[in-house]
């Protein structure tokens, strides 16, 4: 089944030729239209027109019982289910993102960035790193679907003109079901009930812009242009069976960063260059996991909302090779006309991929 | 007519005791109810539902003749529009924003943040400040609607506990109208076409947070646990007469940068602590202007939505006094209990006010 399977069925938004949007699930080459299947009396329990508009919100919104429940439900009616071949559908931004944060969790990327953007610090991780999952607030509405073209931006570097740094980053994002009321956090433990699924993010980054406009508040217009997800949210109970143990850490986090089991997910994952592997790495290698950027980023009382889309961060290994970006990796920037795709997979559970081509 | 008068006509949303929220003007002390406005045939020509919603975004899609033309229907029919009090109605956050841009536009303020923050430095300010309106993505889920409690924070000051250094931000926001397609920028001299109006913003901030993770990557918790803005939507229309020259640049502005005309916005600020006056400024003295801002913002082919929020950065002016913040003004950081109200008038025009009262 080519990754996608029945322990896979990650979920999206497609539309069939001369059809309107609807969400469905990805089975083998086919889009089991989830729509379809609820008119037909098949996912009782849930709200009316779950599945019917442009994006997977409103199912997002129903939390982990109901995704529990859809998923036992759909496996059973596989043989059956009313479906579309993908072949020929128009797939599409699968949610509707409301807030986008972008996380800085792979210890190698910051160490690699910190040295290339601070060349004459003693250290290239500033003092908050191992404290606390740093991050930033990125740009909702430039999120767009794999396959998107990507527009080569242009800006102050600091003199004006298209970048000449036009770079990748290699990430893995989660999308959240169920928020949390303003003012009370989440706490870490109970990140399966807040995350849903995950995709692939390349958080494209044109380094020229970003060096001279990113102190003293951060990434903007190096960053704001373009970020490209891959289409398939494949659910986290499906990824459950590569869940594995994260690596030390050093200081031990405070109270709320702590948590019990294992958070680290054992996803392979590659970038290819026109058509080349140029990178190999894995995501268990993050220093940071997912119920503690959750933890954090709520730790302040800021409220969730069903379909936010939160970012690892470029994840770069420590072996050469293994670097998530064209600058940690020593290659050059991106041309006009080049395409780059991500892929990921977790044994037989893959996330599909996102790619991108640069217009000039 | 207290600021709102027939030249002046905000936008906002609120529901009469009893009703569903709808898009509402203010009209001295009541809302004109623009559905049942619409619903009498009295704004011909606009898409059915346009106000029925329980936010603006609807209207501000269409773009300002539509904004135009409403306006001189809506002064026409002033003397029997359908209305109910304000007194007694729900006045909820006008807008369902999409994106949030904070700017960090006054000189004044970016020059004594940067000795705050970067005491050893020889130059508060950063090499890149007069070149480009530095700004960052804010958090958009906790934009809250004037008068919400705001919850105290906690997070690591590095200490974890609840934030010491609760300060406020004086800030005024624009919010967008029709947007442009994913890589194409919006030229400065197009922002009438974009900017539909102005609200005040209370950037909430928590110092000792902020100042601890804010580098490399800009505020996240410092700031994402809320930000409040007025409920009414002043249109740029009616600012029109009070826009004035803005103060000299130097260097020259890169060529995206320039503007013909007078761009500033002689709007006057204070703010109230516990029903004391404790700073007063203006608008004015802001260093970079709002369609700078938006140009800048989207140079790079950022795409802009209707509804998005684009606040200025604290408003600080050079006297004691004019300070826009209670870390420059000297004074002691917010206790529990306190409630800070920002006002705003450009002559008869007024802006109303954004309240907030903290809440351990």
């Amino acid at each position: 089944m080519n990754g996608f399977g029945a322990d896979n069925l990650p979920y999206g938004v497609a539309a069939p030729p001369g059809g309107a949007p609807r969400c469905v699930v990805r089975y083998g080459d086919d889009a089991i239209d989830l729509d379809a299947l609820q008119r037909e009396g098949r996912l009782p329990g849930l709200p009316e027109h779950t599945f019917g508009g442009a994006a997977l919100n409103p199912f997002l919104a129903l939390g982990r019982t109901a995704w529990e429940t859809t998923r036992a439900r759909l496996q059973d009616a596989l043989g059956d289910a009313p479906r579309f071949p993908l072949a020929t559908a128009e797939i599409l931004l699968p949610v509707q993102i409301g807030d986008y944060v972008d996380f800085y969790s792979s210890l190698e990327h910051a160490s690699n960035l910190g040295r290339l953007f601070r060349p004459d610090a003693e250290e290239p991780l500033l003092p908050n790193w191992r404290h606390l999952p740093v991050a930033y607030h990125g740009r909702a509405s430039s999120v767009v679907v794999s396959g998107t073209p990507i527009h080569r931006p242009s800006g102050q570097r600091p003199g004006f003109g298209p970048t000449e740094a036009l770079d990748i980053e290699l990430e893995l994002g989660f999308i959240t079901g169920p928020g949390n009321p303003l003012g009370t956090p989440i706490p870490a433990a109970h990140a399966r009930d807040h995350v849903f699924g995950f995709v692939l993010v390349n958080d494209w980054s044109a380094r020229d812009i970003q060096r001279w406009e990113y102190q003293p508040l951060g990434p903007f217009l190096g960053k704001s242009f373009a970020t490209s997800i891959s289409p398939w949210v494949v659910p986290l109970q499906a990824l459950e069976p590569h869940l594995v143990p994260a690596r030390p850490q050093e200081p031990e986090p405070l109270p709320y960063l702590r948590t019990d089991g294992d958070w680290a997910l054992d996803i392979d994952l590659e970038i290819e260059l026109n058509g080349t592997t140029i990178s190999r790495t894995n995501a268990r290698g993050l220093y940071w996991t997912f119920p503690q950027q959750l933890a954090h980023a709520t730790v302040n009382g800021t409220n969730v909302r069903p379909g936010d889309l939160y970012a690892s961060g470029t994840i770069s290994g420590p072996a050469p090779g293994s670097e998530g970006s064209l600058i940690e990796l020593g290659r050059p920037f991106l041309r006009d006309g080049d395409t780059v795709t991500l892929r990921g997979a977790a044994g037989e559970i893959s996330l599909g991929e996102v790619t991108g081509t640069i217009r000039g």
